[in-house]
């Protein structure tokens, strides 16, 4: 039968999602305590967000197939897997259903702090601090201009034959304080994407950019160098939208390429 | 001058609030930062709530004499100051300022989740996971049962010549969810006072103990073997309350014993 996991990680001690020799990865801790609760070798998860080293989650989806669902599945992988990775649930899904190719979004927050005394102390693991207040309504203004579907090439990391033309359905600066909350939501993201957007906003923010400055980076043939990366640690997976398990079937054999 | 440092630190690293040799303390490490920055060899902090090792603050608040408040205090303390301890903010306050003797009240919030997957592995080293699910209702009923004036030494590690009189103005508990907040809000608190009422309304919210086992420790003279001391990293110090600036003078010289 056909498992969703819904998860939660600290990204920090992570080399990322994806398996890799010799690292810590969040699919290998996972993939290990399924492996010895189940007690089935043969697990293997795929994920909705293959999110990067350094990136949290409070609402990744994965799924993998196994032989049977035991009822307190959670609560015997809370006792073998480390405490930065959690599953905070798990249910049946129909065959059909497919972690990454199923999902019709993926939202992710980044969050930044610009008060001159830095983070609080409990959310600097999670949260940007960043040095110089940030002009808020700029970084809306701009974020605005990005919305829609277009080529993101100009804010990805290329990769042999996949596509960067995304769905671009939210993009959303608030201020809470001297917390700023950028939501950023999309079909799906290409590689390193959420980042490269999160730091056009910020030069924006900061008076280094035109307030238009990120727009005029659409539809360029690939990344911009002058374009910075976010750091990781900002940045949080917090939920993936899926189609209602009845509506499944219609999905299946979607293969365009999907990302993070 | 006096001024007021309004603080917040991760306590998970500290040995505790109060400065010790050989170890990491918070005041160890913000007073070694001001005598940095502002090159006086002789600063002295003086806080609200000596807290111990492992718990965190938010509104901590301690005071110090300056020869003068540079008006970028805070971003160069910032600069000095290791990551898990903050400065939010400085002001200068009157001469009658005590951190210590002028607080009105301290307010103290313990976090615990008693999902079965365990708690949110951004939130694990300020949150306490609890593996049984809580009855917060029994828990909420007890805790009311000790608001008010009492001797709380049947809670407090006992201490020679400091009373254990205190007035608890606020003991709530409230779910959202999984995670079960309670605020404890006192005019002081004595050594282990509060992660002692924690553990007493936890053993209640298992049905380990019946909901009024709690208030008969009250009027106890030392503290009962029985009552388990909640771990510190589910606790967080989240604010101190002062008279107004103007109504100092008079508190002066308030020297009733005071602690945490």
């Amino acid at each position: 039968m056909r498992i969703l996991l819904d998860l939660a990680y600290d990204g920090t001690d992570f080399s990322g999602w994806a398996i890799q020799p010799e690292r810590r990865t969040v699919q290998g801790e996972l993939e290990a305590a399924l492996r010895t609760v189940l007690r089935e070798p043969a697990v293997q998860l795929t994920v909705a967000g293959r999110t990067d080293a350094g990136v949290h989650a409070t609402g990744q989806v994965a799924h993998c197939d196994v032989p049977e669902l035991p009822n307190d599945l959670v609560r015997r992988l809370a006792g073998v897997l480390p405490q930065d990775v959690r599953v905070r649930a798990v249910r049946e899904v129909p065959d059909e259903f497919d972690a990454r190719f199923a999902a019709l979004w993926r939202r992710y927050v980044y969050r930044i702090v610009d008060a001159p005394g830095g983070v609080d102390p409990l959310l600097r693991k999670q949260v940007l601090a960043w040095p110089r207040v940030l002009d808020e309504s700029a970084m809306a203004t701009a974020a605005e201009r990005l919305l829609g579907l277009h080529d993101f090439a100009g804010f990805c990391r290329r990769r042999e034959g996949a596509t960067t033309i995304r769905a671009l359905t939210r993009l959303s600066v608030e201020r809470n304080g001297s917390e700023i909350a950028c939501t950023v939501e999309a079909d799906a993201f290409c590689h390193s994407m959420v980042r490269s957007l999160i730091g056009a906003l910020i030069a924006v923010g900061e008076g280094r950019r035109p307030v238009d400055w990120p727009a005029t980076l659409l539809d360029r043939d690939r990344r911009a160098d002058e374009v910075p990366v976010a750091p990781a640690h900002g940045l949080t997976l917090v939920e993936v939208g899926y189609p209602p398990d009845d509506e499944l079937a219609a999905r299946t054999h979607t293969t365009r390429a999907r990302r993070d």
